[in-house]
C-alpha cells in the first residue's frame, strides 16, 4: 500500500484507513486475516450507496418516463420524447413490440423501501434492458444536469477498483429490478451482469417462429431487500461475503450477514452534504444497527473529497 | 492448437474436431465468429452430461440415504451409517439440528425429469452443503465401487479444463438443488458455487441468539429444467450462452437458447456404452431436436477412449 494513494477522493481519517486496513489484513499472507482469492467475495448495496437515490431512486425515474409515453405512438411521432430515444435506438425492436396491455406500475415508497411489482406483461428482459441503456445514455439529473452514469461516487469508484485489484468479486446487491441493474453496472462500475442481483418478476418463456424469448409477467417473484438481500446472496454466490457496503435499513441484515467472517468490512454510507449531494437521516434502524454491531458511517461532506467524478473537459480543436 | 492434445481421451473424428473448431473460431481474432472474454459462457447440464446418473441420480441417492437414518439417533449410536459419517464429520453441527419434523420426500422421476419437492423443514443450507459434501466423501458407487466424484466423464472434464483455458466461463445448469450441485462442482469440476445453478426451495432468514442462518422451506420455489434452465440462464448471467451440452428433454430448451448464436457449439451426450458406463436412449424429443437443430450426439461408446478418469494407482512405500 505504498507510492499511489488508491483512495485519492477520500480524506485522510479512519474511515479511509479502515479499508486500507481491511486490505491489507485479507490479503497479506503474514496476517491471521488472511483469505483465499475465492472467498473474497465483497456486495454493494446499489441506490444511495454507489450512486445517488435523490430526488428520487434513479429506475423510478426511467419507468415513470417510460409511461408517460406509449412507445407504440412514440414511433409514428417523432415530436415526442420516445419518438427520438427510441425511433433512433430501436427502431426494428419496437416495431414488433406488442401493445402495452398491463401497463400499471405500484411504487411501493415507503420507508425508503420500493418495488415495482407490476409494469409491462411481455416486454422481453432484452427490450427492458435496450431500453434502460437509452434512457440512461440521454436522461439528464434535473438538479446536476448530468447523466445519472456519471452521478456515481467517485469514492466508492475506486473502492471497487482497489477491491478488484485485490482479487475481490464485487457484486451490486439492489432492490431495484435484475433488468435495470445489468444494464447499468458494467457501464457505471465495469462490473458484468452475472455479478448484479436485483429483485426480480416472474419471467416466462416464448416461441416466435422459432426463436425463443424471455419474457417479463406482472408478478413479484423475489424482492431483494431486507432479508431478501442475505437469501439472494446465499442462493447466487453461496459463500458470506467478507465486504459490505449500504446506506438504508433494507441492508441491515445483508451487512449483518458478511459482519459475521472475522475480520469483515461492514460500512454504511450517511448522508451528510447537502451542498454537493442531499442530506438525509438513513434512519434510526441503520443508526442503531451501526452502533451496536460497530459498523463505520462514511460521512459523505468530511470523508469524501470529490462526491461525483469531475466532468471531462471540454473537448477543444488543436488549431494547426 | 498445435502440440500437446487438450482432448486426450476424445477418439479422433467429427464431435472431437467439432470442439476443437468451435474454440479456434471463437478465440481467434481473425475468426468472424471471435468472440470477446466476458462473451464466453458455456453452460453444462450435469446428471448424465458431467457425471453418471444411473441406476439413479447421485442426489437422489444421496437424500435417500439422508432419510433411512435419523440423524438425532446416529449420532447417539455409532453403529450406524449416519452415526460414524455425521459423528465424525459434523459433531457440534448436528447436535444443535431441529428434529426432522417434515422429513418427506417426493421424487418426481417422470421421463428423466425430477424434483424433489419436499425435504428437510429448518435445515440450513450451511447444514444441507455439509452432509452433502461428507456423503460425497464416502459413498460409492453399487456397481463401479468408487466414489460418486470419481464417476465425471474424463472426456468432459478436458472439455471444461480446454474452455477454462481459453477464457470461457462454464457454468453447471442443473435439475437437482441448488444445494447439492454447489456442493459438488468445486472437488469434482473446479467450478465454483457462483456458476452453479439448480432447482431451488424457498429459503428463509432465521436470528439464533445472533447468529442469521439461512434455513431451507419445504416449498418448491425454482425448478431448473426445461424452460426453466433458460430462465435461469437469463437470470443469474443475462447474457447468452454460445456453447450447451446436455444429455435429456430438459436441456433441449437451453441448448436452442445457446443456438441463437452464429457459431455456437450444441451438442448432446448419448449413452451408447452399457460395457464402460450404461446404454440408455435420450428419447426421441432429443433425437429429433437434434435432427431438426443440427446439434452432434456424442457417441459414449465410439467418441471416448475413456469415460471415467483412471484410479490412482496404488500408493506403496518406496524401501529404503
Amino acid at each position: 500500500m505504498h507510492g499511489i494513494d488508491p483512495l485519492p477522493s477520500w480524506h485522510e481519517g479512519a474511515n479511509k484507513q479502515a479499508i486500507l486496513d481491511f486490505i491489507h489484513r485479507t490479503t497479506d499472507h503474514k496476517s491471521p486475516y488472511f483469505v483465499q482469492h475465492a472467498a473474497r467475495i465483497a456486495v454493494f448495496d446499489n441506490d444511495g450507496t454507489l450512486w445517488l437515490e435523490k430526488p428520487k431512486v434513479t429506475e423510478i425515474v426511467f419507468i415513470t418516463d417510460l409511461l408517460k409515453h406509449n412507445p407504440q405512438q412514440a414511433v409514428t411521432d417523432g415530436n415526442s420524447f420516445f419518438g427520438g430515444l427510441f425511433g433512433a435506438a430501436l427502431g426494428g425492436v419496437l416495431s414488433k413490440a406488442r401493445h402495452f396491455l398491463a401497463v400499471k406500475i405500484k411504487e411501493m415508497l415507503s420507508d425508503g423501501r420500493w418495488l415495482v411489482r407490476e409494469f409491462i406483461d411481455g416486454i422481453s428482459t432484452d427490450e427492458y434492458k435496450l431500453w434502460a441503456q437509452s434512457w440512461l445514455a440521454q436522461a439528464q439529473h434535473p438538479r446536476f444536469q448530468r447523466p445519472y452514469t456519471e452521478l456515481v461516487y467517485q469514492p466508492m469508484l475506486e473502492v471497487l477498483k482497489l477491491f478488484a485489484e485485490h482479487g475481490f468479486k464485487n457484486y451490486i446487491v439492489s432492490g431495484g429490478s435484475n433488468y435495470f441493474v445489468r444494464a447499468m453496472c458494467e457501464p457505471c462500475y465495469h462490473i458484468p451482469p452475472e455479478q448484479a442481483i436485483g429483485s426480480q418478476l416472474l419471467t416466462r418463456l416464448t416461441d416466435h417462429g422459432g426463436q425463443l424469448q424471455v419474457e417479463l409477467r406482472p408478478i413479484p417473484w423475489f424482492f431483494d431487500n431486507g432479508a431478501g438481500k442475505v437469501l439472494a446472496i446465499e442462493s447466487r454466490i453461496d459463500r458470506h461475503p467478507i465486504a459490505a457496503f449500504g446506506n438504508s435499513s433494507g441492508d441491515i441484515k445483508m451487512l449483518r450477514w458478511a459482519s459475521s467472517t472475522p475480520g469483515a468490512l461492514c460500512m454504511m454510507v450517511h448522508h451528510t452534504d447537502a451542498e454537493r449531494e442531499y442530506q438525509y437521516s438513513p434512519g434510526s434502524k441503520v443508526l442503531d444497527a451501526a452502533t451496536e454491531y460497530g459498523w463505520p458511517l462514511i460521512d459523505m461532506k468530511n470523508d469524501w473529497r470529490l462526491v461525483f467524478p469531475e466532468p471531462l473537459p471540454p473537448c477543444t480543436e488543436i488549431a494547426e
